[in-house]
């Protein structure tokens, strides 16, 4: 007998229909004899219906109480989803992330999950009931208010509550068939992974596959919990995250798979003083702005001028705050003059296959020349390449790389379902 | 600097705007100078599109997740009503009944409430918050569990939240402008009551008046908390719900008010042996069915036969119920026949002032006599009586009654606004 987490999306239970839908599958892991904790996300497009709601107040609502009305949203989903299993005849008991004991820091509306106190949820599966959480959602240790994880939350919940209950596997039920070695709205020829090592997840997460969000693959991969990423609208074997890179077999291929990314903006400050100091100072003050720099890259200067170009990348919803905060630095620092570019991409290669052949480099980018695609930023870990290009040439890019390295499968795999959960 | 409770109801937040308006009269108290302590209902008609969603999926949802989904209406009311009120640069902290310390019994969808242990609402007030509460909601002593507290649950909280802080008076705001000597859709020139005492408030809600429940008067009597009824749409002074009638001055007004009911059926059963016991045995069997029983009348028995025929009234709710028990034990009483008439109505006349005056009985007899109402069932307490007669007949008695008890207005003062809360 295991203990299984499941993790549901908000499209996965956007109506009473699809309830009943997911209801019969955890209802069959349960006759499977598995001990089962459903977590779950708010239905289909509530949160949004509430966040609306607060919008017609105001554009600026309190983050205490605006999380106190985003939670209700899972704990009508986990209600109705426990009344659904209940006409089953098996028990299922929902619990929110408070009563769940999911102890979060007090940063209402990207709160960080600091413990789980799974207590109650213990007794709950003693008793052989079913355990539904509240995706999402958590208490702050200090004040007790009710906060909220922001984006993915729900899949780091459930990785936290399966490390907190020592389960055997956390699967996440999602709207494609697993993890692929690019996007299939992409590269229709793009190939199912039937595992990846956390590593190799973490850089895809990071390089902006959707799949799964970045903290709950960390989570995953601190706690050793194996994660299995499945489709909630087919019973297709899905991905294993597990394992080290150390550990990986010398067979094993070179590259994973392509990411790309189209959520960055990319901000230029030209003309900096190219005195040691200067670049610092221009982090500082973005860091003090709790702005997320992805790429950086420095110009070399002009020997007579001593002025440089700096560039980075990050979130292009964070590209105001940026500005603000460059603009309140521009005499101190000195620089000539800021733009933000809304329209790259990146695209980024990871295999954990690369740290030990050598030419990955050179056929990413004779692929990317090949294809016309012109590059502005590299950087690259030890088992990823990323570059930025135009946000109109990702695709190309994608396409080119990911044949390159012959990533493909000789059928189209991947079935898109639309649709994006929480 | 006084503390003032103010409720509420479903009606008076069921929009974005209606938020606003009621954030502005709950501001307009805290420049006022006092503290504030706001309980709230659920949106307008929220409460039943939660529970249509759990009727989509099954008819017999688990009391316990039946809870947890209803719960989620008031969550969503009361942080919205704080966002609404922080656009006024006050701040609003918004607590579920559980946060509030609303402890109750474990009997879903009707709990009761045990204790109220505010600490947390205290230190919010300390802090100089408004305070929001989830009114209709609890936490179960026991299993700490979410419970509902049934119909009028809301008012209730208000009261036992204002006993437990010690409050100076809790205000329930409603869809009227307070209680009325009649029901003003019968009876138009029904007149403002200033003041009521618990025991006439708690005669009009027993004897169907709706516009305070049985339960939040006699928690408000107990714990002498003062209630002040008062319309959310208006300025209008209200009713003052306070003080014992033994207190009354003798000029005091004989009657109060007169209230009708149309929720209720009546139950005859006939034929039933005339030996002691064989009532006993009927009742028992309601009561082990947890029916309510209201009035009760047993027909004197032919010599002849030794036969009586016993009629008593019971939510009309429940009738079904009822007859379910009765049928159980119809061999081991030995009754005839059992009829259930949904078709009735109640008509009661209250005043403190008629336990000394005689001639009371006389009048209200007189007036429906006139009036052509046929009497079914009579009964009487200290300062009520009360009749039933056809559903049909209930209007124009109960229009009879006011006007021989001269109770009307010169003016028509009651402006009904429509919609109710919980």
């Amino acid at each position: 007998m295991a203990l299984v987490v499941q993790k549901y999306g908000g499209s996965s239970v956007a109506s009473a229909d699809h309830m009943k839908r997911v209801a019969e599958r955890i209802v069959a892991a349960k006759k499977n004899g598995d001990d089962v904790v459903v977590v779950v996300s708010a239905m289909g497009d509530s949160t949004d219906e509430l966040l609306d709601l607060a919008s017609q107040i105001t554009d600026d609502p309190p983050g205490r109480e605006l999380d106190m009305l985003l939670t209700a949203g899972e704990r009508i989903s986990m209600a109705l989803l426990a009344i659904a299993i209940s006409t089953h005849g098996y028990e299922a008991r929902s619990f929110t992330g408070s009563q769940a004991g999911v102890i979060t820091t007090g940063s209402h509306g990207k709160a960080r999950i600091i413990d789980v106190t799974p207590g109650r949820l213990r007794s709950a599966l003693d008793d052989g009931s079913i355990v539904i959480v509240a995706g999402f959602q958590g208490v702050s240790q200090d004040t007790k208010d009710i906060t909220t994880l922001g984006r993915g939350g729900s899949d780091t919940t459930a990785v936290a509550v399966a490390a907190a209950l020592d389960a055997d596997v956390c699967e996440i039920y999602t709207d494609v068939d697993g993890v692929f070695t690019a996007d299939p709205r992409i590269v229709p020829n793009a190939r199912r992974l039937d595992t990846i090592t956390y590593e190799e997840m973490l850089e895809l997460a990071a390089s902006g596959a959707k799949v799964l969000m970045l903290r709950c693959v960390e989570y995953a991969r601190r706690y050793g919990i194996p994660v299995h990423v499945r489709s909630s609208y087919s019973q297709l074997p899905g991905t294993i995250v597990a394992g080290s890179m150390e550990d990986l077999p010398v067979e094993q291929a070179i590259i994973t798979g392509v990411a790309h990314d189209r959520s960055e903006g990319k901000i230029t400050v030209y003309g900096v003083p190219d005195r040691p100091g200067e670049a610092a100072q221009i982090f500082r003050v973005l860091a003090d702005a709790e702005i997320n720099i992805d790429m950086i890259v420095q110009n070399v200067s002009a020997e007579a001028s001593k002025l440089a170009d700096i560039s980075f990348t990050l979130p292009v919803s964070d590209g105001p705050t940026a500005l603000a905060a460059l603009e309140k630095v521009k005499h101190t620092v000195g620089y000539s003059d800021v733009r933000f570019d809304q329209h790259i991409g990146k695209v980024s290669l990871v295999g954990a296959g690369m740290r030990s052949h050598p030419g990955v480099s050179a056929r990413f980018f004779g692929a990317l020349a090949d294809a016309g695609v012109n590059l502005e930023l590299i950087s690259t870990s030890e088992i990823r390449i990323s570059v930025v290009c135009r946000d109109t040439d990702v695709d190309v890019a994608v396409r080119a790389v990911h044949d390159a390295f012959e990533l493909g499968s000789d059928e189209v795999e991947a079935v898109v379902y639309g649709g994006t959960g929480r």
